[in-house]
C-alpha cells in the first residue's frame, strides 16, 4: 500500500503553520509498513484540489486528506471528494449527537452550519472526533482508500491513533500487527552509539533498529512484526538484552519520557525532598521539574542566585570562595548546593553554576559549567564544557544536571 | 508569478523531520507577493522526482527546490533537474573555493565528493551559502524559474534572505519594493482587535493590514509596497496611526519582540533591580529574563518558593495570612512581591501564586492566579482566571507578569 497525504488549507501556502500533520501521520504509516512517497499541500480552492487528487489517484492507491472538514464554507474537502467520485454526503446520526453533546458540553451556540460537519461520503466508515466536532472518515473504492481527517493536529492525532490506525490495519494483506518500542540514551553521541551496535543494526530484521539523534540524546526504536503480541515482545526483549548488554550504562529510559521525567518519578518513589540552587540555569531546572502535577511533595523550591550578592547573602557561600575560585568553580557549586539542601531542609540539594555567554566571566571560557548535588552530607562536583549558544548552555546544563542526580540516586 | 515548492528528502516521508522550510518560505514569499499554489515533499529517488517537477511545471512558472545539494549520492536534485533540462553541471570556482575555505576553518579533512557540490547548473545565478557548503542557484527559462536551495534551514534561510529574495525580486515585473512592520498587542482577543479596526482593515490597500493569534498575543502586520523606502514607511506610519487611535491601549512592541524582552529593555533603561518569587510559575519568569545576556545586572535573583514553608521560612510571609486567606490570595501575592524585594535588596519586586493544576487547591479552581507588584513600596496585585491546562496557566501567568509590569513602569 503506497500512501500520500494531502494537506487541505491556505494557511499553510501562506506560511502561517508548519505541516506537523503529514510529518506525525508518516511516522505512524511507517511503523505499520505503509510507504509514503509524496506529501502535497493544496489551497481551500476546490479546482486546485481536485486536481491534485487526481494526480495522487495516479501514483498512490491510500489517499490522506488533513483539514477542510470545519463548518465555513472555505472548507470543501468532502464536497469536493463526493463531486469526484460521485458519491453523496449523508447525515451521520451518530456524528451529529456527538456535535449537539460538544456545543451542550462548551456551553456554546450550535449554528446550522455546524450540522454539515456531520456530513459524511456515502459508504464511508466513520472514525469518531473525541477532542473536537468533524468526524474523520474512510472510504473504500476498488482501487483505491480515501481517508478524510480534521486538521487542528489535537483533534487529528488522538483520532489517527485511536480509530484510523486500526481502519488501516485491517485493510493490510496480514494479520501482523506492529509493536514498538523505544529505547532513551543520554551521555553517549550517535554515531558511537550506531558503531558500539552497528552489526545488530545490519543483522537485524524483525525486530528493525532504527536510532535517531534529537537534543543532545539518542534514541533507539525496535519495532517489530507479529500477529501474536506475546511473541513480539520477546522479540524486542532479546535484542533490547544484547543492546543493553553494550550500552546499557548509558539508557534511561522507555517510550515517551524524559531526563527529567525520569529523575521526577526516582526522587517520588524514593519519598525525597528537593533543593535548588539556579546561577547559570535561571531557574530553568525548576520550571522543567514543576511541570509534573505533584511537584509540590518533592520541590520544596530553591534560590536563583543570579548575583554574588544573593549567593553570598541567602545562600552564604563563603567570601574567600568567592574570591579566590570564583563563582564559576567547583567550591562554589559544592557549597551552593549543600547550603539550599541545609536552608530549604530538604534532602538532597543540586546546583548551578557556570558561563552561559555570550560573553566569559572570572576569565573562564563560555560553557563552562558546574554541577553539584549534595545528598545528606555527601556532595559531589562535574565539571562540564559545552561551548554552545547561551541558551544550548543553560538547556545542556538542565539534561546534565537531572541526569547525574538520576545516576547518583539509582 | 505563481510558486511552488517541492521539498527533497526521505526523512521528510519518514516523519523524521518536519518541513519547516515550506513554511518559511512560504511566509517570504507572501511578503514580496509572490502566490504559492502547491508545497510537494518527494524522497531522494530520481524518477519520482522528476514525475514532480513536471507536474509543478504544468501549473506552476517558479519552482523552488529544498533539499538533495549534498555531497552523497542520495542526493540528486542538480542533477534531476540538468537531465530533465538536458543541460550540463559546470565547475563553479568560487563554490569550489568556498568549500575549500569552510573544510579549512572547520578544520576538516576535503573528500572528493565534496567536489560535487560545486556544480553547477549551467548558466544559473550563484547563490553563495555563508553557512555551509552546497551553493544555491536560479535559472531561468523562457517559461520558468527554478531556484535550488540546501536542506538544512540553518543554511536555507540565510542564504534565502541574503540572495535569494533579491534575486527574485530582480524578476518581478516592477521595481517596487516590500515593506513590513509587525504590531504586537496584548490583552485583547483577535477577534474584539479585528472587529475595532474592521473598516481600516477592508479599506486599506497599501499598506495591507494582516492579523494574526498565536500564544495568546495578536499581531498586526502592516506590508507596504513602493519604490521609495522613504514613502512606503510614511503610508505604515499613516495606518499606523489610524490602529493605535483604537486600540493603542494594548500595544506592546514592534517585529521579533516578546513581553519579557520589553521588560527586561524597559528595567534596563530604567537602571532597576529585580527580584521573583514564584510559587505558581516554578522558575519560568526568571528563566525566561535570564535568556537575555546582561540579565544579570538587573536580576538580582529570586526565590522558587513552592512550598508554604519556603513561603514562610525564607520569604517570612505570615502564618496568618497563609492560614486565615491560603497562599493562593491577594494577600500572599502582595507579602511575597514585597519581601523578596526586601531579602534581596532590590527595587522592583514581583511574585506569582495561583493554582496550576490539574487539582484544586485551597478549595479554589484551576487557574486562579495572584500577581504581584511591588515598586519601592508600593505594591499592587491582580487577579486572574485562567481555566487552561497546568502548562498553558503558567506561560498566561508569566506573560500577564510581564505586561503587568512593563504598565505599572511605563
Amino acid at each position: 500500500m503506497n500512501a500520500e497525504i494531502i494537506a487541505v488549507g491556505s494557511e499553510l501556502l501562506l506560511g502561517q503553520i508548519v505541516n506537523t500533520n503529514a510529518k506525525f501521520l508518516s511516522q505512524q504509516l511507517a511503523e505499520i509498513g505503509i510507504n509514503v512517497y509524496h506529501h502535497t499541500v493544496v489551497g481551500d480552492n476546490p479546482d486546485r484540489l481536485r486536481s491534485v487528487l487526481e494526480i495522487a489517484e495516479s501514483r498512490s492507491n491510500l489517499i490522506i486528506f488533513t483539514g477542510g472538514l470545519g463548518p465555513t464554507k472555505d472548507d470543501l474537502t468532502k464536497e469536493t471528494i463526493a463531486n469526484h467520485l460521485g458519491k453523496k454526503l449523508v447525515l451521520d446520526e451518530y456524528a451529529l449527537t456527538s456535535i449537539e453533546n460538544y456545543f451542550k458540553k462548551t456551553n456554546r451556540l450550535m449554528t446550522d452550519n455546524n450540522r454539515k460537519q456531520a456530513l459524511i461520503l456515502e459508504g464511508s466508515l466513520v472514525l469518531q472526533n473525541d477532542h473536537g466536532m468533524a468526524p474523520g472518515m474512510l472510504l473504500s473504492t476498488d482501487t483505491h482508500s480515501y481517508m478524510l481527517l480534521p486538521g487542528p493536529p489535537k483533534e487529528m492525532e488522538p483520532m489517527f491513533l485511536q480509530y484510523g490506525q486500526a481502519a488501516l490495519l485491517g485493510k493490510l494483506d496480514s494479520n501482523e500487527q506492529i509493536f514498538s518500542r523505544v529505547l532513551r540514551f543520554f551521555g553517549i553521541g550517535e554515531a558511537t552509539l550506531e558503531t558500539e551496535i552497528e552489526d545488530l543494526i545490519d543483522e537485524q530484521k524483525n525486530p528493525t533498529i532504527a536510532p535517531l539523534a534529537s537534543d543532545g540524546e539518542v534514541t533507539l526504536r525496535l519495532t517489530a512484526k507479529h500477529s501474536l503480541p506475546d511473541v513480539a515482545s520477546s522479540l524486542i526483549d532479546e535484542v533490547e538484552k544484547k543492546i543493553f548488554d553494550r550500552v546499557g550504562d548509558y539508557f534511561y529510559g522507555y517510550d515517551q519520557t524524559s531526563l527529567m521525567e525520569e529523575l521526577f518519578k526516582k526522587l517520588q518513589q524514593l519519598d525525597l525532598t528537593l533543593a535548588c540552587a539556579e546561577s547559570l540555569t535561571g531557574g530553568m531546572f525548576q520550571q522543567q521539574f514543576t511541570h509534573f502535577p505533584g511537584a509540590g511533595n518533592i520541590l520544596k523550591g530553591g534560590v536563583v542566585c543570579y548575583t554574588n550578592e544573593v549567593k553570598e547573602k541567602v545562600l552564604k557561600v563563603s567570601k574567600v570562595t568567592i574570591a579566590k575560585q570564583g563563582v564559576v568553580s567547583e567550591a562554589c557549586a559544592s557549597e551552593l548546593a549543600e547550603n539550599v539542601r541545609e536552608l530549604l531542609d530538604a534532602d538532597v540539594g543540586i546546583s548551578f553554576t557556570g558561563v552561559a555567554g555570550p560573553g566569559e566571566l572570572e576569565g573562564k571560557p563560555v560553557g563552562t559549567v558546574y554541577i553539584g548535588v549534595s545528598i545528606k552530607g555527601k556532595t559531589k562536583v562535574e565539571k562540564f564544557i559545552f561551548g554552545g549558544s547561551r541558551e544550548q548552555n543553560r538547556i545542556r546544563a538542565v539534561k546534565h544536571g537531572s541526569h547525574l542526580l538520576l545516576k547518583m540516586l539509582s
